[in-house]
């Protein structure tokens, strides 16, 4: 099964290279990770979406817990939670095309960020499901490049993960 | 300088660890990390922002594409590009200051996705200015948690980072 992991950690040099280690000498696999800044710019936010049986999870969490400069890791995927992803797609039009892939993008709430006469460039966020379909949807088009964050997370409800 | 790097990486096993481990080694710093999935499902491409003056800047570029699974490599920040980053911040609320909140984020375009009587949890995009200015407004009602992405970018026009 699919899980989203979130770590509170240190903003200690060679912590990342700890964590992704870890993973790849257990043989853990790492779907996607992204790592950004918290309030306290002592603290950093990774998020890690990987894929196991409940034993290989909780054997990912206590690793992930006894690694230096993790602080805190919550399972987000065992409780209420939202999920978002960023991408950009670079897709290929041209004057017939253009209003088409401007029509899917509103569909999806999505932004055209970059317009060229031979391509454009859209932004849109979702959970993985939607960021599929829209991909899929512009795929005939011709996407030239497109890149992702990985998805990110937050408990829903007024609780927060703590230092 | 700040640089946006961009990585075309085979999706094999520990390529990340490999990244992660050759900038925690030789001593060069990662200010954020992404990793996504192409539409190509044996690729994936990692961005990693970084800074540094230009000969640290050339050496991180000349030791990633010296990394096994390492394809292409792409320093966004020496032609014209986009950047965004995606931010989920949980925001403490009551019923006098959901209004203001809520007003806060429709000026950034940002939108409201999940609603409690005592938060709100808010997503927003943009680059690292925006998103930074969108937090500091934020930051007086009380911040509980934020996850941000970290950024990802592509060069603007029809050019595309090819395998």
């Amino acid at each position: 099964m699919r899980h989203v992991i979130s770590c509170l950690v240190e903003n200690q040099f060679g912590v990342l290279a700890r964590i992704a280690g870890m993973f790849s000498s257990r043989g853990f696999n790492i779907d996607s990770l992204a790592v950004g800044e918290t309030t306290d710019p002592t603290i950093s936010r990774v998020t890690i979406v990987t894929h196991g049986d409940d034993f290989i999870i909780e054997q990912i969490i206590k690793q992930l817990r006894k690694l230096i400069d993790v602080i805190r890791v919550q399972d987000l995927t065992s409780e209420s939670h939202l999920e978002r992803e960023l991408v950009l797609a670079k897709v290929s039009c041209n004057r017939e095309t253009r209003g088409e892939i401007m029509q899917i993008a509103s569909i999806f709430r999505a932004r055209i960020v970059d317009v060229g006469t031979e391509s454009v460039v859209i932004e849109m966020v979702g959970d993985l499901e939607r960021i599929d379909a829209f991909i899929a949807l512009l795929d005939p088009f011709g996407i030239l490049e497109i890149a992702r964050t990985g998805s990110i997370g937050l408990s829903r409800g007024a609780q927060a993960l703590k230092v």
